[in-house]
């Protein structure tokens, strides 16, 4: 019987006021260094449910990362907005029909969310205009800084908030993303708080499944020990990823375990276990990777290749510090694991010319890390993010 | 510790294709039916994987309905066609890049679908037009029946199919729809199997939570036993819709359990739960609902509500034979539920004009039930549907 020793944390709602309070120091930073007037309006829109095709099947919402990072609101529908002059924040919320109450629960009064969302001031979402433009024009017309931008892992472009009326106001799309983008890189106290318990919980079940993997297993009864653990004893509803649950071959699978390559492989004497999980907590995640045999013994060549990562994984731990190069620490890993399987006459030749031609990357065609929070790559618009990844086969 | 005497069974491929046989049929018989040239080509789009917003964050890919239905595909990316004239049918799947291997996993050869969706060709997505053009032009460009139509549930309309170059081909997008959708009502054999299958391994994970629930856990926590007990021992991975765990006056929410409503309460002794939750297998769902006390006893309040519901459904089972209307089987649920409350002296007065002026709806605002198979609400697009439920105060 698993047993648990979590114990899942009140959300410290400050910490979404804490991630405002950093927005706005940015902004009017920003706003300060390229001499433009020290106002306007930071307005973004949150999530919205979405339907399955054509279905009335409602998918589990979960909220858009840079909108959850600012106001940690779980619920679709809303925009929050943040006045830079004066820091207050507003949310606006989806004016629900009446049935709402008997299909989807209690309608919630306005209070509730201010209360909740430690923010200023809430309207519902059809009072925008007006309130934007009652409170906010003394200076003129207020600028709305909206969110628009790349992400520089997928390659998509976050959506400006949009609502009827909107031309009533002059709006700026370049401005904010590059600087909401660079304040998430950094965490808070509070931030890192809810990171590490993603990471606690995710560390138990990893356990778990480790304590009862044995050959005869389907990969996904792993997956299922994990999220159940994760949500049991947790708390945590979503996990970061789509749970890598990869035995035998598909071990060498970076992102082994969706749809088309659905953990769906019965587990085998001999086989090493490679599991990639990660639970999320209030948006936070985790993502842990651990590899062993499900046997319980390692054999000869596994011990060699765990071994050679090892001695990598503790030469970056040990060579991290501030100041040191990402990229260092890439090749720094690199060469060790190319020493470890040299040494291992597994190949020859001399290490420098390796590392020259890239070999390493044959063995580690992924980057050394990546940043980690409300995102699994987090965040994924950081414009530097360069400098995290080292592309396979790249000349360094 | 959980027991289980489930057994994921094979999934029958040549359900598919006897789905696809069935729309043949019907697609015969109504070009015949309507002097229409015997030929043509319904064409399908399958559904695509999903970011969640801008991130590189894949959600987990659960194929479109209706392209499940007739193909049996889980992969994203892939159309599928069925030519009218032969029954020829056809699947297209996406041509990826070389580094999907690295990443993704094995790139599966076009054989490797041909097998297992039992289909008579299979070609790449980027072929579709010359394909297409090649094979079926013998009687001058082919009418391409696409699918287009609302669901009734939703709103919501079906994306037809869409490709470059479907401007060399007649498209129809009005009879493919109604046809289908009429297609997807009547259940095969196969079908009821897979129901089946879903349905008890929803029982057998509804029993297991029930067994575990006691006072002082939470909601979610009963949740996540379902869950796991329904991917461990019965291999489903995804369910048929979010999972409905209410206890106390949460029980009187009918979807209760999204993310604004999250299956957070604590259970207290002396609740009632409603615990509504159904697995869903090889595409095909479930959907059971019971009621229960946490503490494992009823107290006379709730056996008095639970008896008369317990009437209601038993009433309707013994009523239930082909011939009878659906909405006779609601107002005899309704009835008989008014009787027990009266009985009861909970209400008063007279039962007849109860109905007339559908007190019932009071305490059963859903319908009587739903049709259930590839999706909760299926089809979904029934243009039935309103034989199915009658709304809330609806004179009858």
């Amino acid at each position: 019987m698993a047993t648990s020793s979590l114990a899942p944390p009140e959300v410290p709602m400050e910490l979404h006021a804490g991630n405002r309070d950093r927005l706005l120091t940015a902004l009017r930073a920003h706003l300060s260094a390229t001499a433009s007037p020290p106002r306007g309006i930071a307005l973004l829109q949150g999530g919205e449910e979405q339907t399955r095709h054509c279905t009335d099947h409602l998918e589990l919402f979960r909220q858009e990362s840079y909108f959850a990072y600012l106001f940690g609101v779980r619920e679709p529908g809303f925009y929050g907005a943040i006045d830079i002059a004066s820091g207050q924040s507003i949310l606006f919320a989806p004016r629900l029909p009446p049935d709402y109450a008997v299909w989807m629960g209690e309608i919630k009064p306005l209070p509730y969310f201010k209360d909740r969302y430690k923010v200023d001031l809430v309207f519902y979402v059809d009072e925008i205009v007006q309130v934007l433009q009652d409170r906010f024009s003394q200076h003129g017309k207020p600028v709305l800084f909206l969110l628009y931008g790349k992400s520089t892992d997928s390659g998509n472009y976050s959506k400006p908030a949009s609502f009827e009326g909107i031309e009533k106001f002059d709006t700026d799309l370049g401005t904010l993303h590059p600087i909401l983008t660079e304040c998430r890189v950094i965490k808070s106290e509070m931030e890192l708080g809810l990171i590490q318990y993603a990471n606690d919980v995710s560390s138990e079940a990893h356990i778990e499944v480790m304590r009862q993997a044995k050959p005869g297993m389907k990969e996904y009864q792993l997956e299922s020990i994990f999220l159940h653990h994760s949500y049991r004893y947790g708390a945590c509803r979503h996990c970061s990823y789509t749970c890598i649950c990869a035995t035998g071959e598909n071990s060498s699978i970076l992102h082994y375990g969706h749809t088309a390559a659905p953990n769906d492989r019965t587990l085998n004497d001999g086989d090493m276990a490679l599991m990639d999980m990660g639970a999320e907590y209030n948006f936070y995640g985790s993502d842990i990777t651990c590899s062993y045999p499900i046997n319980g013994k390692f054999n000869s060549n596994q011990a060699t290749v765990y071994n050679a990562v090892l001695k990598a994984h503790n030469a970056v731990i040990s060579h991290m510090q501030p100041g040191v190069k990402w990229v260092d620490m890439h090749k720094l890993a690199e060469q060790t694991i190319l020493e470890s399987l040299k040494n291992e006459k597994i190949i020859h030749g001399d290490i420098a010319d390796m590392m020259t031609r890239r070999l390493g990357a044959v063995f580690m065609p992924h980057g050394l890390g990546h940043l980690l929070g409300i995102d699994t790559h987090d965040p994924g618009g950081y414009p530097e993010v360069e400098i995290w990844i080292l592309p396979m086969f790249m000349q360094v």
